[in-house]
């Protein structure tokens, strides 16, 4: 494994927040902090650790300081949190977060649901967790990513309008926000639909701050998708290991795309990643031995890798 | 459902023929005729209905002649069979067949264990193949096409020249077959290869003379080779409802693309496929019914069609 800027891609794992906020139990802190660990090992450079939601809604997210704390002492990892506003982005900036993520739901039922407040309401939380972000000295500076959850279609609303998705996109950007991604939350998206968003967020808010690619496999879609993301110049994706992982608010919306998955298609592609597949694969024991009887998905844990496969993170770089 | 020629993609259904002869059990020949029915019914204009070996070696392809005879008595349906040989095309054309499909297996230990034979001896076989074709009587002429299995990598040799992969679509294209297109018989391409093959085979042989797109969804990749082909593009895609199907001679390779899956993506894409999606899908009962217990595979069955979905094949042509 190189330094972090030969990456062509960066597969940013959700599992420890998306997985295990739509698995009923909790996880124990010790095989969370376990499992990130040996997804670091495995070379994963940025992981989503934990959402600072109260843990009255998210009692698997109660742990989340001691998560983080755990996960910033690992090196050359950057902590990812999701946080659903400034209190949330207060507490994780005070347990050493490197990056905060923030959802804004582009379809309002959704955001309604989901968020208890209007996408415009969640785009001034934006701007105030940027604020907090300024105000913090220098050498504690973090990311602030905002994401537009519902970009591709919405099973409360059905369709959301392109226009008024690239709309919030750029209201954030302007909020403040260091990169604004795109979130297909219910896997309505198709291949043709990614492709064209993302392309237009990249003219409207500059290729420089186009933040992650989220993609859900609910209609098998998401690896066609991450396809598309690519054409348009997307350099990172979300996914989560074993492909747990969902919205509680979208009914039908179940399963992030797989890291394994994912993994092999870009390094088969020949794009570097970093990750070395079969210390990723041996990471779901983890997984398996924690949360016993849970679902694990995948097509390349089970087939294994082809036979001769040459992973583009392992080949010398042609310069 | 408009006429063959305002499709943007044509799906090639080969379930009762890829998915059926990798099932141990026989489906009953009423119960095939009444599958290859009613996917004609929901709009498939092109169906592998048959395989033309000895039935002794696939004994769920004994009915063949029988199968090729009520298929085609479906109007605006294009009858293919699979002939391995010229015995198998003199049977596939005195039962009726629209158009054969010969395969041709660039590995050369995939070819000897798959057909008893080299690849170049395969090749032959195509121009005697071609020869029958042109003898016949204009009104009884067939369509011929070769697909180069293993075309994307081998489970025995692994990786298989992509020079040696043209080499044999060139050489099947000079043998007289009318379109070339190329199979990841083992699930090991990826989308980068996929997209560099198929405008490579285009640029040999022509893009008219392009055949189909045959892949497996064996490592998850199937719709994303999918996309990486349309960009190349291809016309037409292999596909078997439920997803059922494999080549029995290449461990591990299990699974077509699953057609429900395919179709949705296209239709969403905005291609017309000219196919009901929602007959498409109630044509798994059939299957469900006569091959009971048999697993069959695809996530938009489970998940349904996003709210709002406005497929491709229902809007007017823009003109």
């Amino acid at each position: 494994m190189g330094d972090a800027d030969v990456l062509d891609v960066l597969v940013s794992e959700v599992g420890p927040r998306d997985g295990l906020q739509s698995v009923q139990r909790a996880m124990p802190t010790a095989a969370k902090v376990e499992w990130i660990r040996a997804l670091a090992a495995a070379g994963v450079r940025e992981i989503e650790v934990a959402s600072f939601v109260p843990a009255k809604l998210l009692p698997q997210m109660a742990d989340a300081e001691e998560v983080v704390r755990a996960a910033r002492a690992i090196p050359a990892l950057t902590v990812l949190a999701l946080v659903p506003n400034l209190k949330g982005a207060e507490r994780a900036v005070a347990a050493g977060a490197h990056k905060l993520t923030l959802p804004v739901s582009a379809s309002r039922q959704h955001s309604m649901a989901n968020l208890r407040r209007s996408p415009e309401q969640a785009i001034d939380e934006v701007a105030r967790v940027c604020a907090l972000r300024d105000a913090l000295p220098r050498d504690r500076r973090v990311g602030v990513e905002a994401n537009v959850a519902t970009a591709f279609g919405c099973t409360l609303e059905g369709r959301v309008p392109e226009d008024w998705v690239i709309e919030i996109a750029v209201r954030l950007a302007r909020a403040g926000a260091d990169a604004v991604g795109l979130s297909d939350t219910t896997g309505y998206g198709n291949p043709a639909q990614v492709r064209r968003m993302f392309a237009r967020l990249a003219r409207e808010i500059g290729a420089e701050r186009v933040g992650g690619a989220h993609f859900h496999n609910t209609r098998g879609q998401g690896l066609a998708n991450v396809v598309a993301a690519l054409d348009a110049g997307v350099k990172t994706f979300d996914s989560s290991q074993g492909g747990i992982g969902g919205c509680p608010y979208a009914p039908g919306a179940s399963g992030n795309i797989v890291t394994e998955d994912l993994v092999f298609m870009l390094e088969a592609m020949g794009l570097r990643t970093g990750i070395d597949i079969e210390r990723l694969i041996a990471a779901r024991a983890i997984v398996a031995d924690a949360l016993p009887g849970e679902p694990l998905y995948g097509h390349l844990p089970d087939a294994g890798l082809p036979k001769g496969f040459a992973p583009a993170t392992a080949r010398p770089r042609e310069s």
